[in-house]
């Protein structure tokens, strides 16, 4: 395959971004275009989404769509969905969109059920097991980020009585000081790593059985539970619970495999299915939408336009829902892992950037942090509204000021204001000596600064299953057109081989052929 | 005041970066200069930096410390412990160095003691009430990020039987699901707000207070306490007990004030004077150490190295420590908030780029989760990491295990693996029919990615507040030689004017004279 670089499409791209695309003002983009607003809003299930105050117009669509189609995006996607081994250097096929699909109406309907209906039916025993009072899923990366994300947005939905914990880093400082508010004979602790060898998810399940037992807890087999493929070494373990998954689950996709307990037992089995059906909605949307309307397609060559045209290095995704508050650092692995990658598909190294940096916290805290530099800053950085209609509380002109504000930010970014505006609006904190052309400088916003509004009705299992599904396929489709493997993750590798050869040199303190930095750092932490 | 990039040494850094900055490689440099170590790390108090993996050398120090000279950094430091009114625009005065310094040695000694004393007094009394078993803090931006950050990093510190919340978004789901966690008459609301203003932190106020009557709630005068200056509005809420700062503490700077309320009650008056007085001894390091050994000088002349020469617009914060999960929010604000400006100081635009993004997550977390992109990904972000010598806990095991990855990470960013390294090393994952010298590419980093590794021998008050303090004074040091304002925000303002005429719509639905696109969300939103 060449190079994305190489294609007509991109030649086009290059034209039309020096022509039109450089200079696009969104305010005459909206004033002198009544049909802007219908052009770029698109509805998907259980997601309206308004890219009009993006810096693109129709024309900017027509050339990415060209780009999508030259560089066989929904060819690829097609093997995605059936089951072709698109994870190329693993030789594997990427299928959680399999796990989430109708019996059936997939590859691997029989099995995927199988595992889908026994970890609902046990998520449900422990829902009913009242002395169960704390539940402990011990996991990292995928097995942790997903499950943690989608618990705390679902929280309206979770049942009084258990509480759900999330214990992740290799840090003793994560798990010691939860062990110390928990009683054993209420716990219930799930193991979840596929190939039971995780060294951070180990280590802290030791250090779990290991209080379990010196607390005089009984039972392991009953408090200690494992979502992995490796029953042997599960059982070696104490475990003789486990739920398997699959090869085609990669870690950052697995919350809709068994991976997906804790939040079957938060929840329940009926809101896990809605969670699901939200997502396989999206799948066949992105499956069957003509381009032109296809939502994660199109943010992802939007997504394409900004990092090697616009030229933009980040984007900032600003959920108006506490809920979503571990939304960008989920989003982070989806993205990051994912698409930051520097070969293509065949080993090339890439002329251009590929995944963008992925932040942000809930509005409106980050209003209050670091919204200055997205306004006044230098950098254009695109931001990401998440707005929810109806919330599930009842403080309703609360609600109205969190929308409120969310609609303001997206406006403001847009118009700006000009120093002549700022200067003949009164300013109370301003330095009673100071020029007042000065301060107007300061107190001038350049404006048609970019924002993408996703609207949800509610954030149900189902919208949030649904707005997930939708993040997925936009980071597929940006992968293909840049002809990257978004489903492998070797860069993880150096870094877990490195750690394993300084173990011992941290108990042992030596340095003997390291380099000079690392040695020095090593002798003054070993112990 | 002439723009940065117009003076002398700024074009000789340029030349520099040309010749020899641009193409520097940290293997090299290691095997070249046996002097690397001792001359690029650095003791402060409480924090040794070792900055040695980072693309410079001592030449390019001396180019940068010959721009902090032609920019009077070392005089505009002097000016800011002194009181002048370094803010400018505001006409104020800038002296959080005060808040923590000793009695009679820095501006407004006495009265910060007075108040010091009294916050302190009532935290004690507040430790010592066992009926009060839930404190809730309830404040955005610097009223919040501060506080909420240290407490959790101090948690091996905080007495049992009181917890500690956080409040700050003005979404309802932040503060009502934890209200129904909670006893009206066992729970103490800290409202913290300079102007007693804040439209998030009043609609949670009166939420709380709504809440705290509706379950029988008596004697509001005991169970809402509040950190803010405007004493008559906190009085007329029903408040008696208030503590006050000044208008030189900026929100971003302000938890060494009243406004580290709560973390006085979740540690203790001794543990937060040990706070103030590790931020003091950095403060003195800071004000006095020649320029050469003086570590936040150094640390703010690296950022903008690297913000305008190399180029990288985003710098990622990796604490090896899960107590200081909440550092990078908290750096989000300091910097980018501070530093987040396109004009400099007398209102002229600045043809380069000023404040990075700040962003990341606590390691070992990190490393499954975004990794995957600094050590592979195309574009290069240096990566700042935390160590910690001693943990809190007794697992001694793994937190080698944690020290080991958090050394192996910038050893990988450094070390890369060339592709015919990868060649001889076996991959168990890949697939079995891929080309051998494509799956090669796909396993190598590029490597010489730079990074800072800071140790601290424990994370304790003193460190923490040493380590808080380099980093402000960090960011006045790229500040100053930007010749920017850091420590104004109009950037807020223009969202929070949209916001209030947006308000009354939000119930009407009248969308007259709104942007189309603001138009269409706000009707999908209205209710």
């Amino acid at each position: 395959m060449t190079a994305c670089t190489d294609t007509a499409a991109w030649a086009a791209l290059q034209g039309h971004f020096e022509a039109h695309g450089r200079s696009l003002d969104l305010r005459e983009a909206f004033a002198r275009d009544a049909g802007r607003l219908a052009a770029l809003t698109f509805e998907a299930p259980e997601v309206y989404a308004d890219l009009s105050k993006n810096l693109l117009d129709t024309a900017t669509l027509r050339f990415l769509l060209d780009l999508a189609r030259e560089r066989g995006v929904e060819a690829r996607r097609d093997a995605m969905f059936r089951g072709d081994a698109v994870n190329s250097t693993e030789g594997r096929a990427v299928l959680h969109t399999a796990l989430r699909a109708p019996p059936g109406t997939a590859p691997f309907g029989t099995e995927v059920h199988d595992v889908l209906e026994a970890m609902l039916d046990h998520a449900e025993n422990v829902r009913k097991d009242w002395t169960i009072t704390d539940v402990v899923n011990i996991g990292i990366g995928g097995s942790d980020l997903g499950p943690q994300m989608v618990v705390k947005a679902l929280d309206a939905y979770t049942q009084a009585g258990q509480r759900l914990h999330f214990v992740s880093n290799i840090d003793g400082h994560d798990l010691m000081p939860l062990l110390d508010r928990l009683q054993a004979n209420k716990t219930l602790f799930i193991i979840a790593s596929k190939t039971f060898t995780t060294q951070e998810t180990m280590a802290n399940a030791h250090a779990a059985r290991d209080w379990f037992l010196s607390q005089g807890g009984q039972h392991i087999e009953r408090h200690f539970i494992a979502t992995t493929t490796n029953v042997e070494a599960a059982a070696a373990f104490g475990i003789h619970t486990t739920f398997g998954f699959w090869d085609w689950v990669g870690g950052r996709y697995s919350l809709w495999s068994a991976i997906g307990l804790p939040i079957a037992i938060a929840v329940g089995a009926e809101r896990f299915r809605e969670l699901l059906a939200g997502a396989h909605a999206m799948d066949r949307h992105f499956a069957e939408t003509a381009a032109e309307r296809n939502l994660p397609l199109l943010l992802g060559l939007l997504d394409v336009w900004y990092r090697n045209f616009h030229g933009f290095t980040s984007r900032s995704v600003a959920p108006y829902h506490q809920g979503l508050a571990r939304l960008p650092a989920y989003l982070q692995q989806l993205e990051m892992e994912s698409n930051g990658k520097r070969v293509d598909e065949a080993g090339h190294a890439l002329p251009f950037g590929t995944s963008p940096v992925v932040w942000g916290e809930p509005g409106t805290n980050g209003q209050h942090a670091y919204f200055q530099m997205l306004h006044q800053g230098t950098d254009v950085i695109p931001v990401e509204f998440i707005a929810v209609k109806t919330p599930s509380h009842t403080q309703a002109e609360q609600h109205r000021k969190l929308l409120a504000n969310c609609l303001a930010q997206s406006q403001a970014l847009m118009l700006g204001k000009t120093a002549a505006e700022a200067a003949t609006e009164a300013a109370p904190t301003a330095a009673p000596d100071i020029d007042p052309a000065v301060l107007a400088q300061h107190r001038s916003f350049p404006g048609n600064r970019p924002s993408t509004t996703f609207v949800l009705d509610a954030l149900t299992p189902r919208s949030l299953g649904a707005l997930i599904a939708m993040y997925e396929h936009r980071v597929f489709t940006s992968g293909a057109v840049w002809g990257i493997n978004s489903f492998d993750q070797w860069g993880v590798e150096l870094g877990k081989a490195l750690a394993g050869a300084l173990l011992p040199r941290l108990k042992s303190g030596d340095t003997a052929g390291l380099d000079a930095s690392t040695a020095a750092l090593l002798q003054r932490l070993h112990s």
